[in-house]
C-alpha cells in the first residue's frame, strides 16, 4: 500500500510516518497490507531519520501552489496546516494553507481515479459558541450532533474542509474520513504558534527544567488527547472498514489547568513552581470558544478510547522523550 | 448608498435591481439612503431595461476568474451561483461558479476597506439527512438550530461560503448577512436546471397553455417562497439594523404537489390535465434531502413571514406576469 502524508514534517506527521514504516504494514478499510511506498509532503525537509528510509519519497511543495503529485497513492493522511494562532494572526495564511490548500489535495485525490482514502485531521475547534446576537452559546457537552460553529479562522476553515471532503466522498471521488483531533498534550519539541501551545508547554518545561507561562486561569477546562491517542485516531481513521460521510469527533480527557498543574507535581515535585502565570486575554478568549467537554459516541463504537487521566499522560510523555524530571 | 448585484441577470438578480431602481432608496442595517449607483454582474448581460437606466453599470465578468471591481460598494448583494442540477452534473462548475466566485467575492469586498454589508443568497439546500452509517436522517422541522448536513454539491458550496462569510464578518473585514432562500414558486421564465425547477413548471406552464412534467409524487412536500418573499428576505437582511453572524433561514409555506395542483385547478379549472406524471428517480433522490418544514424563528423575529397560501401565490404569479389562463 502506498501512503501520502501531508504536513509530514511537523511533530504529528513525523511520528505517524515513523510508525507506519516501523510497522512495515498498514490495515485500510478493514484489510491490512504490506506498506510499499511512503511519499512526505511537507515545504520543509522532514527529520534526517525519515529521509533516509529507502521507502521514502519526500515532496518539498506548497499544496495551495501546485497540484500534488500523488501517483500510486492508496491512502493520504492530511496533516499540513498553520495552526490557530497563526490563522488569526494572518488571515491569508489560512486561507491558504489550511482551505487552499486542502482544496487542491482534493483535487488531486480525484485525478487519481483510484478512489485513495484521505483521512484528514480536522479539530474541536470546528465547534464553538458565542453570546452575541443570533448566534448561540456552546453547548456544556459536545455530542455527535453538535451544529459546529467555529469561532476562529481556523476552526472556520477546518469545518469547512469537512464539508468539501464529504462531497467528494458522496460522489465517489476518494474516501474521506475526517477526524476532530483534541489539542494535543504534552507535545513534544518547541512551542508553536498555536493558542493551545500552553497546554503542552506548562508541563513540558517544567519537567525539562525550564520556565514556561500560562496565559489562562487555574480552572481552565480543556479536552486534550496525548500523542498517541491522536495517533491512534488517525490510524483508526484510515483502518475502520465503514465509516460515515460526516467528521467523527474523538474522544479527550478533560482536565482543568489547575488538575494538569497538580499531576506535574506528583510527576516532578516543585516543578510547578516554574509556572508563571501572566493571564492573556486573546488567548484566552480563543481557549473559551473551544470545547472542554465531549461525548464521542461515534468514535468509541469505531473503538477508540480518551486517556485514562493526565497522570498517565505525563508517564507517556517523559517514557517517549527520555526527558528525567 | 452604492449597490452590487451578483448574478444580476438571473431572474432573483434582475427583480432585485428593478425594485431598487424604482425605489430609488435602500434600507442599508437600520439607515434610509438615496440610490447612487448599482453595478450588476453577470457572465451575460442583463435585461435592456436595466442596462438602459443610468444609474447602472454592467459588469460582464466571471467572478471565479478575476477580482471584481467593486469600488465605492456599500451593500453587496451576492446571487451569482450554478444551480442545484448543474452542480450534480458538473462538479467542477458547482466548485468554480458557487465557492470559487464566493472565495473571490469577499475578498473583494475585503479589499475595499469599509466593511460592505454582504448579503448572500445561501438555501434550504444547506440541509440534509442521509440514512446511511454514521450519517443522521433529516428532522422533521428545521429550526435555527439544526445542523446543516448538505447532501448535494450545491448544498455543500452553500453552506462552505456561509461559513467564509461568517468568518469574514467576524474578523470586521464586510458585514455578511446570508439567508437561505427556499425554493421560489412561481419562477416566471424558462425552465432551468436546477432539480426544484419542476416546482415553478407544473404550475407555470399549465397556467400558459401548456404541458409540463411533474417528476414526483403527488404527496411530496416541498417548501416554498414566492418571488416576491424571496425578495423581500433579500432586502431584509440588508435593512435589518442588527443581524447575527449565522445563516437565516428564511420562513416557507409547506404544500404538497397534490395541494399545488389542487390550487392550479382553482385558478385555472382543467388547467391540471397537462401536467405529465412521469417519476424522475434522480430528481426526486435530490427532492428527498431537502427540507420541508421549516421553523424560522429568527427571520420571524426580522419581520419575515411565509405566503400565506398556495392560491395566493398562484394569484400574485398572474397578476405580476400578466398572464391569463
Amino acid at each position: 500500500v502506498n501512503v501520502v502524508v501531508t504536513g509530514a514534517a511537523g511533530f504529528l506527521g513525523s511520528r505517524l510516518a515513523r510508525e507506519l514504516l516501523a510497522a512495515g504494514e498498514l490495515e485500510v478499510a478493514g484489510t491490512t497490507r504490506p506498506l510499499s511506498r511512503v511519499i512526505l509532503i511537507d515545504q520543509v525537509p522532514v527529520p534526517a531519520d525519515l529521509a533516509a528510509d529507502g521507502r521514502v519519497r519526500m515532496l518539498e511543495a506548497d499544496l495551495a501552489d501546485s497540484p500534488a503529485t500523488l501517483a500510486g497513492a492508496d491512502v493520504v493522511f492530511h496533516l499540513a496546516a498553520a495552526v490557530s494562532g497563526e490563522c488569526e494572526a494572518d488571515f491569508d495564511l489560512g486561507l491558504r494553507a489550511n482551505l487552499r490548500a486542502t482544496e487542491s489535495l482534493l483535487a488531486s485525490c480525484r485525478a487519481l481515479g483510484t478512489g485513495p482514502v484521505v483521512v484528514f485531521a480536522s479539530s474541536l475547534a470546528v465547534f464553538g459558541g458565542s453570546a452575541e446576537d443570533g448566534e448561540y452559546p456552546l453547548p456544556a457537552v459536545i455530542e455527535d450532533q453538535t451544529l459546529p460553529d467555529p469561532q476562529t479562522s481556523y476552526g472556520t476553515q477546518k469545518f469547512m474542509s469537512e464539508l468539501l471532503l464529504a462531497d467528494y466522498t458522496r460522489k465517489g471521488f476518494l474516501r474521506g474520513r475526517a477526524v476532530r483531533l483534541a489539542t494535543v498534550s504534552v507535545r513534544p519539541g518547541r512551542p508553536n504558534a498555536a493558542a493551545s501551545g500552553f497546554l503542552s508547554s506548562i508541563i513540558r518545561e517544567p519537567l525539562a527544567g525550564q520556565r514556561a507561562i500560562c496565559p489562562v486561569a487555574p480552572d481552565t477546562e480543556a479536552a486534550l488527547a496525548s500523542p498517541a491517542k491522536a495517533i491512534a485516531a488517525l490510524r483508526r481513521a484510515a483502518a475502520a472498514p465503514v465509516w460515515g460521510r460526516r467528521a467523527v469527533t474523538m474522544p479527550a480527557l478533560t482536565v482543568t489547568v489547575a488538575e494538569m498543574v497538580a499531576a506535574l507535581e506528583r510527576a516532578a515535585p516543585g516543578a510547578s513552581a516554574l509556572i508563571e502565570w501572566v493571564p492573556d486575554p486573546v488567548i484566552a478568549a480563543i481557549v473559551a470558544t473551544w470545547p472542554a467537554r465531549i461525548r464521542a459516541d461515534r468514535a468509541v463504537r469505531l473503538g477508540l478510547t480518551p486517556d485514562p487521566d493526565y497522570d498517565s499522560v505525563i508517564r507517556a510523555h517523559l517514557s517517549e522523550t527520555g526527558v528525567r524530571p
